[in-house]
């Protein structure tokens, strides 16, 4: 009927998990909004698709090219986390249990979907650590098919490269188990299974 | 952590029923998106607040000041089908059944929302029915307590316009009943009660 309207609504299905009632209702509500609010809107979307980095180090979502965490002096530049993607960052440092440096791959290894090992930030990750002041590498990858997959591949090539890098570096991986609030009927065999053999002693 | 992606997430937080983690995961997706796409996506957004009109007729929505359904000779200019937003514009064309105009109140009487007859295009309605051409005037609102209210009040101002206007003029309902696909065992007493006492013949 009105071919701005299609026009939005068409635009706004590109996004996932919007189909064209919830784009409608957005198209809705945006003409309940002032429209230099709607402007801010769509000024910010541009804005951070046009202009967002990645840090050249950490691989991490910046405004600059080096990222607030990598410059940040206070953090711990003995210890790396690699995560998967951005969104792990940010659940880690809401924690704020974590005072070390990132590394963000970029995804994981799954050769379903057609991502090799090369589609991922490894090399730069080996970089990194090859310039010597990391001490421990912590991977927290997802517990899944894929991410056991990339975690082992990364560990293949650490191996390789801690032969010729000096002093001990440690591995770590973050503790599989039982998450806090699941019940024990419903996790599966094999997260039983490695919970109890890596049962903790209490105090 | 990154002012671009922080302002992203925020502002489309502001939309219904997106919350944080919907607007981060959103952001993501845009980062897929090719820079234009986004541009594309965006430019929709403004072109439909800043553009959008209402029909001066009817109140639906439209790129120019007359909507195409008011200005499309093919219609049956004699029957009128006032409805409570756009959307249920969009709903009847859908089922292409009905030929006639419509028009859009924009909302329903609702004093708990603060919203009543003078915020609804009730004067525009009069307005285009006192020209004499309107035979049929559908009321097809929602059969919420707040529609029936809009419906009565419609009705009231209706019956003391049409003493003024030559010829006579239909005032009709959408049928009220069991939907389709309903179960009985689910509907409520008073639909149940009004299904039966307006059943109809079958051939």
């Amino acid at each position: 009927m009105s071919k701005l309207l299609d026009d939005v609504v068409g635009e706004l299905t590109r996004l996932p998990g919007i189909g064209r009632r919830t784009a409608f209702r957005l198209a809705m509500y945006m003409l309940r909004m002032e429209r230099d609010e709607v402007r801010r809107m769509t000024a910010a979307m541009d804005d951070f698709r046009q202009n967002i980095m990645y840090c050249k180090f950490c691989n991490n979502l910046s405004d600059t090219d080096v990222c607030p965490i990598c410059l940040d002096e206070r953090r711990d530049r003995t210890t790396v986390c690699v995560v998967e993607q951005v969104g792990d960052v940010v659940s880690i440092e809401n924690t704020r249990q974590y005072k070390g440096l990132y590394h963000v791959l970029g995804g994981v290894i799954s050769p379903m979907q057609g991502i090799g090992p090369s589609d991922l930030k490894i090399d730069l990750l080996l970089e990194n650590i090859g310039r010597g002041e990391i001490r421990e590498v912590i991977l927290a990858v997802s517990a899944t098919v894929e991410g056991e997959t990339t975690q082992f591949y990364i560990m293949r090539r650490l191996e390789g490269l801690l032969e010729g890098v000096a002093g001990e570096i440690n591995i770590t991986c973050i503790a599989r188990g039982i998450g806090f609030g699941d019940e024990l009927e419903y996790a599966d065999e094999l997260t039983i299974a490695h919970a109890i053999h890596n049962r903790t002693k209490m105090k």
